[in-house]
């Protein structure tokens, strides 16, 4: 697999490249010698490209996380030595310990993010600091040993810009990109992992609404599931809070919604749908036009674009900006009073998704947010997206 | 690896063992022309022997979990396929595809349970009916097939009387089981798994207690932290309930306790302790001797050594023995009245573990555990120890 020339792909030769075999003699060699290294450094990448470039996938008919790229980021980490290499290889399968603490007991953390091509040919990322901070967060809640964000980031941006060609020439495709981090305790003791791996993969996904459409999607909250909760760890992106939401997403669908809408407390607070967080624009009760979302509360996960929206409705200033807990009631109150104008959910895929249908005790309730354009969430999908690809500029976007 | 003649360690010719090589131009053979199996049988089984067998560790040096058997089982499933055959083969590493639905959003459950060698040298497991319903359950929640428990715990017999050697000579020491099943789908989408894998490793594990003694613990109380919440899936042996523990049990020892003391709600409901569940042994509030450990409501591991406790305590019928909710308050008074006898934990490793402190709200309580024999914990241990090591003839145990 070991390519002694840089492929034509790798158009800017960032790294210094050493063929496979020879990087693997190094290793060795220097590698029993290597001191503890309490972080890794992207100028330490060692880079080994594949020989064999997979055929791309057909643009208009990517399926979410279906396709990789060429190559992946695996750095390995172990109590006794620390941090080693980092390391860009041709993508392939993990070998794994079957008594891995990832595989047993969940000791594992990820990360979303995606990489844009302008018109101008260049590649962005959107606020990936963001997207390291909570991921370092995340792992020390999953007591996976410290890196530095920074390292971590030059390293993704390398590995894109060695599979830049999967980066998809579209105003609405992208490449999506998901560092992930797991233990690999070899031991069945439940205790903090002597040994990790952190991975990155990346993906071209394409646009999450075929062209012009703006498809709203229905909703099922049920109480009697419940996606997080105070003292758990809701706000840490570590895969126990996803795999049981399988099981209750089918049921949604059973039911004939699209995704689920996750509630809280025996006041049934409104906190997340899907794998989103969830935003009403409407006219609270003293008769003032809000945007609102559940607060980081714990249960709530801390999303890069939840924030940026925040961040974009306070600088336009037309209407308040709450971060704060609402329930059921408050929004069937809403409805019945026709005051609730918009209701979507916000994430890395989608950017916004319209809600117009909330399946709620038996009942089904209609949401106005077609009718009322949706206004508020086109405007954060062109904004957003203006950035994302370059057509507006913005400290919001990091160049690959 | 595969060997050509049963090594002298299977003593006994249950299968019909065909050469690794052999085996596996047949599975080629006839695999593509297989139906869809909606379960997988133990008469199917394809054993491959290892030819490498590793030197057993010293018994007397057992660390939990750290040492494995010359071999495993593994079985495979497809969402088109069905159930692969069950393969015994030499215990090795697993290769998964980086984007395992196991290792980004935790798709993924296990079991614990023990083999034990009698001093008439046959070897028994201890309900493991029990523990194939909590698989099966595990599985359903999780999204992953269902499977035979019947075959499955033939399968995990076949296995163990391989590596039977690996069962320790002693009334005090066995081989710990863990079968687990882990999401194999190779795309990042969170919804059912397509590809799932069941698998099953074995390790020698040294007494829980060392000879002759009967160790209590310490725990912290922290009410900031909940291992699990109504409507989530803290009745399920997945891996999420276990990951997220880690850090607390950090805290714990950071502020010189043993174990976490899982408390839930506002009225600080006693839960679990560490990984097992929890009894009190004392004269409740009307002046009746009582045994109570907290009810299976959603939010209790159902321990097959709870079952055994609750079933053991009312064969006595010396004393009341309920499933029902209490307090730290309710400890705590009964504490200063002085009508707490013992509080303990139960599970797979140590049956029985006394409890002699309590840090809470930052106060230490002492349990006078110790000072009242433990006379029901060591009773249970005893009878419990009894009918695994074959002692005490019972229903219970079931002959590998």
């Amino acid at each position: 697999m070991a390519a002694v020339a840089a492929p034509g792909t790798w158009a800017r030769a960032r790294l210094g490249v050493l063929p496979g075999r020879v990087c693997a003699a190094l290793t060795a060699l220097l590698g029993s010698q290597r001191p503890f290294s309490s972080i890794f450094k992207a100028s330490d990448l060692q880079v080994e490209l594949s020989q064999h470039l997979k055929p791309q996938p057909d643009p208009g008919a990517l399926v979410f996380g279906k396709n990789f790229t060429d190559h992946m980021l695996t750095v390995e980490w172990s109590q006794e030595r620390g941090w080693g290499r980092p390391y860009i290889k041709p993508f392939q399968n993990l070998t794994l310990h079957p008594a891995s603490s990832a595989l047993h007991y969940s000791v594992e953390l990820f990360e979303g993010m995606k990489a844009f091509r302008g018109t101008d040919q260049r590649i962005r990322l959107f606020r990936p600091t963001l997207n390291m901070e909570r991921m370092y967060r995340s792992a020390m809640r999953a007591c996976l040993p410290a890196f530095d964000q920074a390292e971590l980031l030059e390293c993704i941006c390398q590995l894109i810009s060695i599979d830049q060609d999967w980066v998809p020439c579209s105003d609405s495709a992208s490449l999506y990109i998901r560092p992930t981090f797991i233990g690999t305790e070899p031991s069945l003791g439940v205790s903090k992992s002597g040994y990790a791996l952190l991975f990155v993969i990346l993906g071209p996904v394409g646009p999450y609404f075929p062209t012009g459409s703006f498809s709203p999607i229905s909703l099922l909250a049920d109480p009697r599931f419940i996606r997080a909760w105070m003292g758990g760890v809701g706000d840490c992106k570590v895969g126990g809070n996803y795999g049981p939401t399988i099981y209750v997403q089918n049921e949604a669908a059973k039911k004939g919604c699209q995704q689920v809408l996750w509630l809280y407390g025996d006041d049934h607070q409104v906190t997340e749908v899907g794998t989103m967080n969830i935003f009403m624009y409407w006219t609270d009760e003293h008769g003032d036009l809000e945007l609102v979302t559940p607060p980081l509360n714990g249960i709530i996960l801390p999303g890069v674009v939840r924030q940026s929206l925040l961040d974009l409705g306070r600088k336009w200033g037309e209407f308040k900006v709450s971060e704060r807990v609402f329930t059921m009631a408050d929004l069937l109150k809403g409805l019945h009073e026709n005051r609730v104008k918009e209701v979507f959910g916000s994430g890395t895929a989608c950017v916004v998704c319209p809600i117009n249908h909330i399946l709620y005790q038996g009942q089904s309730y209609h949401i106005p947010t077609m009718e009322n354009g949706p206004d508020v969430a086109k405007r954060f999908l062109k904004e957003l997206t203006d950035i994302q690809y370059g057509r507006v500029s913005s400290d919001w976007v990091h160049p690959v």
